[in-house]
C-alpha cells in the first residue's frame, strides 16, 4: 500500500502526459471537418465525424457551404441536457430525410478498450473518439459524452437532415446512443454556449426570436483564411494509454484515486495549434 | 421481440410512474434539513444528508443561523464541473476543520441496486440518494451526481469547515467520490445558477468581486415562513422500481431502449409540495 502511494505519487498527472506527449500521438483535424460556428454568444469549433455518420456529415458541409445557418439561432437550452441551434428554415421543399446513422459495423475501427465496467455497452475509444460497443451485433457508435455534438429529429427517427444539431451540455445522456445521429463534437467554445439561459418552454426551447441567441455564420474551415487548427490525442497511442491510467488514479488533491474511470470522464485530449 | 416491444409500449412513462406515485411513495424534506439560499441569480433550494455527512450538516447549519453566508459570494463557475460559493470570512480564528466525513457503514442503510455496472463501485440508492457502495470495506457514499452538494477542501484532507460548498453542474465527477464530504444536493433553483458565466481564472474562479455573484441570505427553512416544502421518492418503494426500469427502457422518441442506466440517469425524482 505504501509501495503503491509512492508509485502514484511518482507517476505524471494527466496534464503532465499531455504536454509531454511526441508529435507522432496526436492527429490533425481536418479543415473539412472542422466548424467555425459564431454566435451571439461566442465562437465554437466543431470537428466532424465522417467515419461515424457520412450521409449526415455531408448533409450538413453542404447545409454550411449553402450558408443556410448564417442568420439561424440558438433554440434551446436545457439544463443538465443540451443546447440545440437550427439553421433558417429550407427555401422550398423540406430536405430528404437522411439514414439513421445511429451506429456502424465495429469492423475497420481500432478500438482501444476504456477497461472499466459501463451500463451502457462495452466502452473504448476509436481514432480519439469516445465510442462503445456491442460485440453480439459487431456495432460501435459514439457516445454521447459531454460536449458531443448531434441531430435533431422528430419522433419517426429518419426525420433529421442536419439542420438541426445539439451539443451535451450535462451529465452524459447516454440513453441517446443510438437513437440519434450523433457527428461530432465542440473540440473549443462550448463554454459561454453552456452558460446561455435555460429556455422557459418545456424542454428548454426559448419562447422566441427575442430570447434567442442569434447564429452569425458557420463555415468550414477549409473555407476560412487563418481558421484555427487543432489536434486530437491519438487514443491508440502509448501518451493516451497513460493518460487514461492517470485520470482512473487521480493524484495530489486525491485521498483515494478511484482506479477506474467511466468512459465520459476520460475526456480526450485536443489541442490548439499555434 | 414484438411481444417485448408491445410490453414497452404499453408500459407507462417514467413521467407518467412518478405523477401516478402514491403518497407512501414519498417521503417530506424535513425544514431542518433544507437550506433556503437567495442569490443575486434566483433562489437555490438544497437538501442536507445528516445520515451521510453529520458534522459537516452540523457546522453548515451552525453557519446559516449565525448569518455567516449572508453577503456571501458564488466565487467560481467552472464549466462542466461546479458551481461554487463561500460564506463570508470567519471574523476570528479559522474554523476547526471537520472530520473527513467521505464514506459511511453501509450497514443501517438500505439500498436498492441501480442494477447495471458501474465504474466506480456498487452503484445503487438510499433513502432517497444516489450512492455507492463497497462490499469489501462494508463502507457507502453519496456519488457525485448532478447537482450534488459538497464541501470544498484544500489539499491536505481536513480542512474543509463546510464555509465553501460546491454543486455539480456538468457530467457526473465520480472520481471525486470518497475524496471530499458530499452534502446534500439543489432539490430546486439550480439552473440560473448553472448557467452562471464561467469564471476566467484557473479552475473556473471569478477574477474578484465584480465577477462574483452575490449571496443575499440563506436560512434553514425551519427559520423561513412560508418556506418552499419538497419531497423527495422514496427509493425503496415499488413506484421507484418501476421508475427505475421505465428509465432504462425509455418509449416514444427512443427506438432502442439501453436496457440499463447508469446511476445519475436515473434521477430521484423531487417534486415541491403546495
Amino acid at each position: 500500500m505504501i509501495l503503491l502511494l509512492a508509485a502514484l505519487l511518482a507517476a505524471p498527472t494527466a496534464a503532465e502526459i499531455v504536454a509531454d506527449a511526441p508529435p507522432a500521438a496526436w492527429r490533425a483535424v481536418a479543415p473539412d471537418n472542422l466548424l467555425i460556428m459564431e454566435t451571439g454568444a461566442g465562437t465554437m469549433a466543431i470537428e466532424l465525424a465522417p467515419d461515424f455518420a457520412p450521409a449526415h456529415v455531408a448533409a450538413i458541409r453542404d447545409l454550411v457551404r449553402a450558408g443556410r445557418f448564417d442568420g439561424g439561432a440558438i433554440v434551446r437550452v436545457q439544463d443538465n441536457y443540451v443546447v440545440q441551434w437550427a439553421a433558417r428554415p429550407a427555401p422550398a421543399t423540406k430536405a430528404k430525410p437522411l439514414p439513421a446513422e445511429y451506429e456502424r459495423p465495429a469492423t475497420g475501427l481500432a478500438i482501444t478498450p476504456l477497461g472499466a465496467p459501463d451500463a451502457y455497452g462495452e466502452a473504448g475509444f476509436a481514432n480519439g473518439w469516445p465510442v462503445a460497443q456491442d460485440r453480439a451485433t459487431g456495432t460501435a457508435w459514439l457516445a454521447h459524452c459531454y460536449g458531443m455534438v448531434g441531430v435533431g429529429r422528430d419522433n419517426p427517427p429518419d426525420t433529421g437532415d442536419g439542420s438541426e444539431l445539439y451539443a451535451v451540455i450535462g451529465h452524459a445522456p447516454r440513453h441517446l446512443d443510438r437513437n440519434i445521429a450523433l457527428v461530432g463534437r465542440v473540440v473549443a467554445g462550448i463554454e459561454p454556449h453552456a452558460a446561455l439561459p435555460r429556455g422557459s418552454e418545456t424542454m428548454g426551447f426559448y419562447k422566441g426570436p427575442a430570447q434567442q441567441t442569434a447564429i452569425t455564420r458557420v463555415r468550414l474551415a477549409s473555407a476560412v483564411a487563418d481558421a484555427p487548427r487543432f489536434e486530437v490525442m491519438d487514443t491508440g497511442s502509448a501518451s493516451f494509454a497513460e493518460y487514461k491510467t492517470a485520470r482512473a488514479n487521480r493524484t495530489g488533491f486525491f485521498v483515494r484515486p478511484a482506479g477506474a474511470s467511466d468512459l465520459c470522464n476520460v475526456v480526450v485530449p485536443i489541442r490548439t495549434v499555434k
